[in-house]
């Protein structure tokens, strides 16, 4: 393969060139005919050859660029802007450290369970395997996810709830059926950096509400309804993201019942709920989703592999959400995804795994605090669940920085402004505690800080 | 299982309620208790009922209105309208016969490679079960449509390909990256219909070109360019969704010149070319993705359960359209989904499979024509490839009033008008070969096509 590919290369073979006959080649190489094939047969799949039948192989010109051969690595350069911990992390190669992506480690997910289930689907009839499905998507899992629904205290019907291609996917398509261009958007300060991105992807005005340990600020989120006049509020009210913070019934009550004297729709974004060790107050439980739309995805405590989200909302919106879904997406998310979370959450041995990753969760965070403490990185507030921790860096630090110096030794954190509406949380760094067990974090982060010092004093 | 229903049906068991011990209920059902936990645990899976450690089994009070236990069937009320096939055909009832649909029956498609694939991806390593992937999606697909672009004459690098959740979705980012509410888009006039709901979701004027058996008018596409001032055009070159027509290397020549004159964008939709006997003109391939931008998908060939298509374009607009994809979607399409795909173009049997199916359709189409010209439907051109024949009904015949005749039977067509901007193909329908393999289509057809007789006698 690697002679082949080196002929490409320095150009001795070109696009259309025939290569040398299995036996003529394996002759020449001194290897058996059969390796030769092997050989041919793996240069074809990768697409760098050809065969026609009957007349051998040749060269396809696909003389990829070295680039093309292994993966690309993130644009280190890129502005520290809301997509840079995506870009960075998704992107990062596998020797990178990643305490501030937002996933947990692969071998934390329930693999035994995916395994079992794409085994199971490759018995499953044609139709699954090869069409469309429907529109709503999977009837197996929109009807456990009604019955998570009832769990919560919330009678949502079979038309109320419909899948999508990801959580954010949903939370897009809301956006496409209630936003128009200078719209006004309210989210939490700091929020989930990427409801910042896909908001200017609708080019609509986003204004923060500064975030509490118990939810956002109610009496600026009142204020912020009589002056700004916005559309919709996109918040997570378990285990917030970056803060891990939940929000409490007070506050939970305050918000919704400005919303309702203000007409304003609000997206409850829920993809942390497994985490919680118990239910905590809910917008749309105590709505009962008439303003409040809940969205949900599976990618955090399941697989982020196989994509897929949910909308239970109005029935009125969910008709308006499946035609725009066919318009820009055409179809629901891939039917054989949704059986498959379908088949791991109705599995049984779902349950059993979640409380294993909360108790894992909970020893790691307990971990993190101690180790972080110790640099100067002290939890804004410690989460009831979930693997995200907040933490305030010393007066005068600036985590841009921190972050920008670890990923110089290919560590990626996520620094606080990346999460912040009003570019105020310059001192705040976001912890993944399942993305803590290397030791070469803490030695690079301890490095970082102590650059961060000098060029504190410096601006002292 | 359907004791505990009733009773859940009719109130007799309530939310929150503890269903009877597995032993009591059993022998109350003169069953055995193995039954009972069977029926248990699937009432369990469904959301039905819920079980609490150590303490039995409890309604969760997902007591689901029956069309919730079935799937929901379309609104046959529907309009008329562009969304109005797919929401048909996608919801259809499995005993519905669909002429009028998009997609191969599930039977013809790739089913063996797939199950393989499936197979292998049960051994496949914890991270691509459930990690989300790079922004650009799995490498090894990317390579082998690198290759198939080379194959082409197009040498693209790895850094102009990027994968989607579909070929919808690639044309939907592709639109945000290059247009804003109030911009100018060209489409063919008969154009696959959802190119209009898609661009109607980014609020654009659509301009219809008069489509001929050789690709756009050219006269008409260089009189709009001067007098429209279009953003970009959406196309299908090769067998053109719904006429099955393919573009003239002139007609190519005169689009492309004309585009390059007035720095046009060109959207080249390319989803059906593996069923293509042999290569016909591509924009592409004469501009080099330069204005040009490819797309694709593998839903019509390989599978639409498993949602994946691909961009090929300029590198600077690749680089945006992964913002964009991140933003909207996070992450590319399912890293599974991808690396299906990739295992079932790289298996071998895939071209074989693709030989099988065009000869496959061309006995159809045959078959079809014969069938259909008895009844007054004539094909506006014969195709080279694909499962599309465009039909033209004779004078004064209603293709939306047909249509909605058949619907009433279970029989889903695709009326003319939907597929045109300035509705002026009331007198075509739109036929899949490889949907008339039951003789019902036939009658309830030659039925529909009575009543129209009689409805334009009445018009006369």
């Amino acid at each position: 393969m690697n002679t082949v590919r080196t002929k490409i290369a320095n150009r001795a073979l070109n696009a259309g060139d025939r290569l040398p006959s299995v036996r003529r080649f394996a002759s020449t190489m001194g290897v058996s005919p059969s390796t030769v094939v092997e050989a041919y047969d793996r240069l074809e799949a990768e697409g760098i050859i050809r065969a026609r039948r009957g007349s051998g192989f040749y060269v396809t010109g696909a003389d990829l660029p070295p680039m093309a051969l292994t993966e690309m690595g993130p644009v280190r350069e890129r502005d520290v802007d809301p997509f840079w911990v995506s870009r960075q992390s998704l992107d990062a190669d596998p020797s990178a450290l990643k305490p501030g992506c937002g996933w947990l480690p692969a071998d934390w997910m329930p693999n035994a369970a995916l395994r079992k289930g794409l085994r199971a689907l490759g018995r499953a009839d044609n139709t699954l395997l090869s069409d469309y499905g429907s529109t709503r998507g999977s009837l197996a899992l929109r009807r456990l996810l009604l019955g998570r629904l009832a769990e919560e205290g919330i009678t949502a019907t079979a038309d109320q709830i419909m899948l999508t291609g990801s959580g954010t996917q949903a939370i897009d398509l809301i956006c496409r059926l209630l936003l128009r261009p200078g719209d006004t958007v309210l989210v939490d300060d700091p929020c989930y950096f990427n409801f910042q991105t896909l908001l200017r992807a609708h080019q609509v005005r986003i204004v923060g509400i500064p975030f509490t340990p118990t939810g956002p600020d109610a009496s600026a989120f009142e204020q912020a309804l009589i002056e700004q006049n916005p559309r919709i509020y996109i918040t997570n009210s378990a285990l917030h993201n970056p803060t891990g913070a939940s929000l409490s019934p007070q506050t939970a009550y305050r918000v919704l019942s400005a919303a309702a004297a203000h007409r304003l729709t609000i997206v409850e974004d829920d993809i942390f709920a497994d985490f919680e060790p118990a239910l905590s107050p809910r917008l749309a439980i105590l709505d009962g989703l008439d303003r409040v739309i809940r969205i949900g995805s599976f990618s955090k405590t399941l697989s982020a592999s196989v994509r897929c989200g949910y909308i239970a909302a109005r029935p009125d919106w969910i008709e308006g959400l499946v035609d725009l879904q066919i318009a820009t997406n055409f179809g629901g998310p891939s039917p054989i995804a949704s059986e498959l979370v379908a088949s791991v959450l109705a599995g049984g041995t779902y349950r059993k795994h979640m409380d294993e990753i909360r108790q894992r969760l909970a020893r790691a965070r307990k971990e993190a605090i101690a180790r972080l403490e110790p640099l100067g990185l002290v939890p804004w507030t410690i989460p009831r669940g979930g693997f995200y921790l907040w933490c305030r860096l010393p007066v005068g630090y600036d985590s841009t920085l921190i972050a920008r110096r670890c990923m110089e030794e290919n560590v990626i954190l996520a620094p606080g402004n990346v999460f912040s509406v009003s570019q105020s949380a310059a001192s705040f760094i976001r912890f993944n505690v399942a993305q803590l067990n290397d030791e070469r974090v803490f030695s690079v982060l301890k490095r970082a800080m102590k650059t961060a010092e000098r060029s504190r004093s410096a601006g002292l």
